[in-house]
């Protein structure tokens, strides 16, 4: 593959895509085509590793009973979430949608494999937490490569990792990182679910480029 | 900002920017616009965060007592990392240049605020390092923003990061997540460096969709 020139225009659409992803909860009946998940999963391989460790494991979760489980962790970790929240900040979490596990048609665990010799170790020895770090930026690809095909992502983080792994039977040295619902989303908005629902803001420290 | 088509060009161009970023650890003296590395920064605050806790913080470390500082906490983790490597191994990662501390005219380093408010906790209770991994997302946005713009950037990890977060003199309840260096290479790659020079290969596992 040549080097394209990156012109005017892609930096503008690919403004535009950063943009144009969310966390998507809200999901159509539209199944996934399985290309386009090979396709995705190829492009999120593209992402940097830690001593090229590539740490990422892309696991398709379609067992009923395994999908089962997981939604049943989160309705628990939910639970308690909703309970150390007081009066009004419960209430107005309980009428936030956070999730679309029921209706994703693909489940898909993104693991970190944490026995792995690929890279050699290299890069690791004092940040560990960068082998991880290789598996979240796999993550953010996916999640770009696919909003760019129109279909959707929604990371859940709201589960027990350890249940979800259990539920998965995966590799004992394998790390859940993200589980996320993947699907074809029912609206396209250019601004957070969180922010249009009023729970939370931009934040002026984001931006900023701090002097040292 | 409407939303783009995104066709079948802008993906092949996406499929290449990701095909084409680099860690980049060869770096000419050309200096970065001001401009550009404020672009970049509001580019990287579009990541998803968990919550929308937006938790990632820019530091750009621009005095030579702390940047001489971050060179030498690399340069110890550097020879301690050697040192761990049997003799055929340690022969090969000497010759590796892993980093381009001394070339780049930007150092910049990425904290996570974990003490941050913003987001109210919402999506962290059981998963509490997702608030780290949105920092992780920004970072590989600014990179790929940064490609687009034929910018490199290089991650390094081979540092102490109390050391580096003493040097940076920053509020204690930041963590260190990246230390990167930004600059223009000196050449555009489409393989990654540690795969050129014989360090590792690809790893099929990293590409697998597997099935549960």
């Amino acid at each position: 593959m040549s080097l394209p020139a990156f012109d005017a225009r892609f930096r503008r659409e690919f403004e535009a895509l950063l943009t144009w992803r969310r966390d998507v909860r809200h999901f159509c009946d539209r199944p996934v085509a399985e290309a386009a998940l090979q396709r995705l999963t190829s492009l999120a391989a593209l992402a940097p590793s830690v001593g090229f460790a590539q740490p990422w494991r892309f696991v398709r979760v379609a067992a009923p009973e395994r999908r089962a489980a997981v939604i049943a962790s989160f309705e628990r970790a939910n639970a308690a979430a909703l309970a150390a929240y007081d009066d009004d900040a419960a209430a107005r979490y309980a009428r936030l949608k956070l999730e679309g596990l029921r209706e994703a048609p693909v489940h898909l665990a993104v693991c970190c494999d944490a026995a792995t010799t690929t890279g050699r170790g290299l890069g690791r020895a004092t940040m560990p937490e960068t082998l991880e770090y290789s598996a979240v930026m796999a993550i953010y690809a996916f999640w770009l490569a696919a909003r760019a095909e129109g279909i959707g992502v929604g990371w859940v983080s709201i589960l027990d990792p350890l249940e979800v792994l259990a539920a998965l039977d995966v590799p004992a040295s394998w790390k859940l990182v993200a589980y996320l619902c993947v699907g074809y989303p029912t609206d396209d908005w250019a601004t957070p679910e969180l922010l249009r629902a009023g729970w939370e803001r931009r934040d002026a420290r984001a931006v900023e480029l701090i002097e040292r």
